[in-house]
């Protein structure tokens, strides 16, 4: 970790940069290769694809059967079943609050207008497998799609060698009530789920997580029509830790987000340069243990430690870099939260590690990183649901709005606009309906 | 108008196709150019441009001044303030209703979550001008945008030959309250609210309509990290009508639509054949007595009068197509609407014509084209706030919930994450914290 003690503001932009992010142009063309492939060949360019890139063969088809779901309980250990079933209940509840209750609005006498939250009919759900299969992020995305009442829930994940999916991916999905689950990975998944193929159904919005290749492919997945979560890009976490703050813990929570991939990013911003000098030290002592710590040491090459003046300088500098976490561990942290305006998700206190709100405390942990925290929310019930406005007209209605109608559709030279107001105050004169 | 009966359902989709939207190459190459211009010269630029596309000297700068605003009001007819101040409460009205509560779940004993809305701090709204200047877009973007509390609010619109913005526009911005107003069009426009020029403030979030060049530039500035309100297609109605309907309302509604373009999209649905030929006879009739008649019959050529024989047939046939607007002509329109399930804005019955929503009623004109109300919503109060989460545990909640996170994280290989639960649990029972 790099400190950095009371850089003025002109130095800010620099260190609140992030690595770019070059999307290598080979991989865009890569992918529109197999996107094409998908799409003219369906199903036999998935087996294909799972030959080659998972090594799997996938003789038995490319949909997981009912025996195999079946069969994937017995092979998740109890304590992890209990486990994975607590976090659903956090989620579930969590989630249910953010129900949205149908209004109506009476903006004028006779005119009301309201608005009706209904589910995105089709929803495809992407979650990478491999070494370490991602079922938190099904949780995640499982969640509030079941909630939604989303009636197509299609889940891609990529096969295991042996040709079977991940029995802690099965059982969750089990867990979930979702059964359309399909063994592909890659950008060949988005390309089924953005187009379809006589094995996955084609869907309208593509949620989750990927390497490269699947985030160029969601992408590319918007020029046909599919919406996507949000734009995609390495996690990050920025605390902001006062000299009530614990250096072992603030270190832990540093690491666990440098863990996750070489391009993580991590910020520290503290007034105290003990605290910031403590963690550094803290930093190194536990990066030994872990087994993902060369993956973790790359990470933090790229880390900052920021000493700053105050509070209210911590809070700006975070609010400008407007990170995917952000970690308030001050004395105080309720206040200090009141005063964020860009963040994903914030966690307040000492007592409140990143990694519950990864897992189990209930919040969403599919985030906006790479500074989109400044203009996207992220996945939450309002992800798999549109909002139809609906409106009607009685006649005291038509009488009270019609005129208003009338006038600024002529200001605006839309003559055909004003004129189906004017027929129909015309017909309500003559005492038609 | 042509009319179709009885099409079987392998021809409904080449009857649900809209017109290929055919992104120009040359289109994107020419807005590249304008943002790269903007990006380097600034304001240089922007003056430039309006020279050359918009025919005006802006010698007196690029920004509005208090004295023009001022002036603004004075030009505007009493009885178009008055509508204005009239369309203004009912939209403001509709949209309170979308405040969210901000509700705190404890989603196990000592584990509290919760979701703040904040506004997006910076956002644009773009205003076509011209001979038809769309204040009623202005009234739609601007009035969410201020309830949201967005910080900063930049107008951009293009000026009128003699350099000045029009005073209908200037008006209900001032009724707004946004001062930042900016004297620029196109793809200029939306290049200097993404990235700044020394007279207008970068923003986070661009809203509003344009012709292909803005939507071109609205694409372009998503790879600068700004958000857009959604894909941008011609604008497009469906009209359910059963017996009940009056012929000439229904194409008097046809019609408002296909004055907005020659590319504008007009669906009639309709299970008695007697309400479809009416209705292109009296299309027909109302046609030549509009001033924009040209532009209307030329969207009329690729309009599609369809008989179905039944309610839920053409129910499925309108979802499957996504209207932007939905009009239910129909006895009771209440539960056809209860089927509805992709659309962006609907009119229920006889007397609620398209135009008291694109105006007046209340509820948002912005709103999905092209099938994007399969999944996006038109703007509201939603497009201009960021929810973020919170989460603060007590002792108790992380004995509660951190055993669950341990399990989970050592299950996804994630062992920094347990780590910085242990490291915490461990010192919640030596008696620390």
């Amino acid at each position: 970790m790099n400190i950095f003690q009371y850089p003025v503001q002109a130095e800010w932009p620099a260190l609140q940069q992030r690595a770019a992010q070059q999307q290598a142009q080979d991989v865009e063309q890569r992918v529109q290769q197999i996107f094409e492939d998908v799409r003219q060949r369906g199903d036999a360019a998935l087996l294909y694809y799972a030959r080659q890139f998972d090594g799997a063969d996938l003789t038995s088809g490319l949909r997981v059967g009912a025996e195999e779901l079946a069969a994937a309980v017995t092979q998740v250990p109890a304590e992890l079943q209990t486990a994975i079933r607590q976090a659903h209940a956090n989620i579930l509840r969590f989630h249910q609050a953010q129900i949205p209750q149908e209004e109506r609005v009476e903006t004028m006498p006779g005119v009301t207008c309201w608005r009706r939250a209904l589910p995105v009919q089709r929803v495809g759900l992407y979650i990478p497998g491999g070494t370490a299969p991602l079922f938190s992020t099904l949780l995640m995305l499982g969640v509030p799609a079941r909630l939604a009442g989303c009636p197509e829930i299609v889940l891609c994940t990529p096969p295991q060698k042996d040709g079977q999916v991940n029995p802690i991916i099965l059982f969750t999905a089990q867990l979930l009530g979702i059964s359309t689950i399909v063994k592909a990975g890659g950008a060949q998944a988005v390309a089924a789920l953005s187009g379809g193929t006589e094995s996955v159904p084609a869907v309208d919005k593509i949620f989750g997580p990927g390497n490269r290749y699947v985030t160029a492919a969601k992408q590319l997945a918007t020029r046909y029509g599919v919406a996507i979560d949000m734009p995609a890009g390495p996690s990050e976490v920025l605390v902001i830790a006062d000299e009530s703050a614990n250096p072992a813990f603030v270190a832990a929570d540093l690491l666990s987000q440098a863990e996750h991939g070489p391009d993580s990013q991590v910020m520290l911003l503290s007034d105290s340069i003990y605290i910031l000098e403590q963690t550094k030290a803290e930093v190194e002592r536990q990066l030994r243990e872990l087994p993902r710590a060369e993956v973790a040491a790359q990470a933090l090459q790229e880390s900052r430690a920021i000493l700053l003046r105050t509070p209210e300088e911590m809070l700006y500098f975070s609010n400008q870099y407007a990170p995917e976490h952000l970690i308030l561990a001050v004395k105080n942290p309720e206040q200090l939260a009141e005063g964020v305006t860009n963040a994903g998700s914030v966690f307040l206190g000492h007592l409140t590690p990143e990694a519950v709100g990864d897992y189990a405390s209930g919040t969403n942990h599919t985030l906006p990183t790479n500074g989109y925290a400044r203009n996207y929310s992220g996945v939450s019930l309002d992800s798999f649901l549109k909002k139809i406005t609906f409106q009607r007209l009685t006649s005291e209605g038509l009488l009270n709005v019609g005129p208003v109608v009338e006038t600024m559709a002529e200001a605006e030279g839309l003559r055909a606009h004003a004129r189906a107001v004017t027929l129909r105050l015309e017909a309500l004169a003559g005492g038609e309906e």
